[in-house]
């Protein structure tokens, strides 16, 4: 059955899924990169990013995992890119090049309409500004039975998580502090949505745990 | 150097080191025990309760060594007991039945004056009315130059925390959801105060990491 996941979201010691001050030199906030310390050296963050080699074991499965059967991805404005307020022009098409990493439709929580974008390798974006739940319909539409992923950022997988819309969560407890950010979890009572702590393995660079419902 | 430091103190993946409706029949509030799931296999935990055997490893290690050179403990009314409000008798000496596991003086925290409580095996219950300073002054004055360790509760942790006291803090990041309860580091930012995370350790059953200044 096609569920709707986050995947390969790290957090702080303190709670945190991004640093303070996002911008376009800190795309996931000042310190942010500390949380994803377990990915960089994968095999599958590598061959994404268009190197070779990387490391395989347990941080490179749950890198792995969370691509499989995923027809397609929701993102809110942020993640993105760092343009707030309408869009100036048509430049912006996002962080990942002209190929970026999701090969299928994504769309995009905004609040200012814009023509989709048809990038190379199957990714397009579609602008969607009536509410997570419009967009969600669409992009189960467009995933034609297989999984939404939530990419992300924070605000949008607390919104999702807080309408009660998502299946499965993966997080990377990283061993970091950030002592700013935006918090996950902060206020969202995921025993009251039905989750549970379904599976938890260490590796060396994070403690992942995986939460169903 | 003598330090005061916060040990084998449980969080859960949503922040909490202590479940919600804290009693007599749940010390730790509901689903705390979650928490500790870690601990109790543990040599240290089971020879500490009277028990045989026990399981060595990194769990055993961490155990172990949050009573390694501790000299005095300073813990909150609330893990002395359940007991609110003024003393009712002197019926009450804690959860531990008559030889606790401290074997040092305990000085505990309380809006109630109340005469020491002298333990078998080298526990004495000290009852400080006068703030955390006075109890922090008090406790490395009986330690003698060794550690002062604070045992807890939640509150208490976050007191001396908040106040810039405590040098040295071991979580066991635990593989549990609570939902709800106290949560141990929010609003609190530890890289302000100087904390950085120093050492992580996964184990099958929780992430040790430990902060410092």
């Amino acid at each position: 059955m096609s569920k709707v996941k986050v995947a390969s979201f790290g957090m702080s010691i303190d709670g945190f899924s991004a640093g303070p001050g996002q911008s376009l030199e800190h795309p996931l906030g000042v310190g942010g990169p500390m949380l994803m310390q377990w990915v960089f050296p994968t095999r599958t963050f590598q061959q994404m990013h268009g190197q070779g080699g990387g490391e395989t074991g347990v941080d490179d499965d749950f890198a792995a995992r969370g691509f499989v059967n995923v027809g397609a991805w929701i993102l809110g404005r942020n993640m993105f890119g760092p343009i707030r307020g309408p869009w100036p022009d048509g430049s912006w098409k996002g962080w990942w090049g002209d190929e970026p990493p999701y090969h299928v439709p994504v769309f995009v929580l905004t609040h200012h309409a814009r023509e989709p974008i048809v990038m190379k390798g199957g990714t397009t974006f579609h602008f969607i500004t009536d509410g997570i739940e419009a967009a969600l319909t669409a992009a189960k539409q467009a995933a034609g039975g297989r999984d939404v992923r939530i990419g992300g950022g924070v605000h949008t997988v607390r919104q999702y998580l807080q309408a009660g819309l998502v299946d499965e969560l993966h997080l990377a407890l990283s061993p970091a502090l950030l002592g700013q950010g935006e918090a996950l979890l902060a206020g969202i009572d995921l025993t009251a949505l039905g989750f549970t702590c379904t599976e938890h393995v260490p590796s060396s660079h994070a403690m992942h745990v995986v939460l169903s419902k």
